[in-house]
């Protein structure tokens, strides 16, 4: 890398050029290399495996998936406003929390059924016919302890130091989306088994149709099918 | 893995099994691995260089400096108690804060000098020599924006979606301890030369000695230089 910055070129092409630094050298030539391209100012197209990696360095992201472009955006932009499932699910770490839910009465919002349980929602999703299935998206740190929350069974939790982790499944059944992921701030002691209670900010979730686009995405109205 | 897995043994050996993985994977195997190994029940010796592994899946966590072991613990008190400044500096991610202070008069607490600039404490620091050099250490979550806080220089800042990290000079200099990291929740926006003021929250703060070792390790007193 050093050969090439000295020879000042118009452009440079990294292809993950960190991937081989171990998990605290990576994080700290990330912030020298994020310093160094601001100030040669050379246009870099950067190819990276690492979310970290790109949502740090990117002025302009474009996630690609088996070859074809699911999206181009500022990092915010593809975290907030992510175009579909599969970029809602690939950015951030860990990534957005994704479950089928079932539009039971389009005009007066949406029921999410998670597992055995259901959780009716005041959204409304405008267009969308009775019974239309959808994926419902939320991001761990959206979803908080809440004596009213949902039922769901601690698989295990990771501690961080400065948060912890929290996987714990809301149906007895292993059927995808079943698991949701929880950041929860500091430490947190649970074991294996325990029930937890978990709620969602309904204002935080996100909604892609069967195409796994997302039904809100360019557009600062309600989610609509159509 | 697998062909270990299946032949029960009593014991694993783990030589960073999940380095060769990319990032968004590895996060998921972890998590994985650690419910299989509570499972199991098999003592593993697990060798990794990255920080999050180590504190996810060790109940006690050895930390290695040049073949010298520096402290063993469980993750909670190797992050919340690291023994010297080498494990504070090494858990955590980005890892903690460390500055050169000096203690102006024992008895009144300490003062700390960073860059130009001169922070009173009021918490107290026994045994200490007046003038004593010591290393002050915060981690990111324990700065703040503040009106009243240190003028710090912004350099650059990471946006991870969930959180911004914020690095920032506190002196002209390019000193050690000089630059300062700080973890802000969801986007910060800030542009490189712009003026930050931030704040350490005092009860937070880690005090080592010359040779490193933590002043408080061990005890629930103040800090002592004996």
């Amino acid at each position: 890398m050093g050969r090439a910055l000295v020879r000042q070129p118009a452009a440079f092409l990294m292809d993950e050029p960190l991937s081989n630094l171990d998990a605290r050298l990576r994080v700290q030539i990330r912030s020298e290399l994020s310093e160094l391209l601001d100030r040669l100012g050379a246009t870099t197209l950067y190819v990276t495996h690492d979310q970290s990696e790109a949502m740090t360095l990117g002025d302009r992201v474009a996630v690609m998936d088996r070859g074809r472009l699911q999206q181009i955006a500022p990092p915010q932009e593809l975290y907030e406003r992510p175009a579909n499932a599969f970029v809602a699910g690939f950015i951030g770490n860990p990534p957005m929390n994704l479950f089928p839910v079932r539009v039971v009465s389009a005009s007066a919002g949406v029921q999410l059924h998670l597992g055995e349980q259901t959780l009716p929602l005041s959204a409304p999703i405008a267009n969308c016919r009775q019974d239309a299935p959808l994926t419902a998206g939320i991001r761990p740190e959206h979803l908080r302890l809440a004596s009213d929350g949902l039922r769901a069974t601690v698989s295990i939790t990771e501690y961080l130091g400065h948060e912890t982790l929290l996987y714990a499944r809301i149906s007895r059944m292993d059927a995808p989306g079943s698991m949701l992921v929880a950041r929860l701030p500091g430490i947190q002691i649970f074991h294996p088994g325990d029930t937890v209670r978990l709620s969602l900010d309904p204002m935080r979730l996100h909604f892609f149709g069967r195409d796994g686009a997302a039904l809100d995405h360019g557009s600062a109205d309600a989610p609509s099918c159509r």
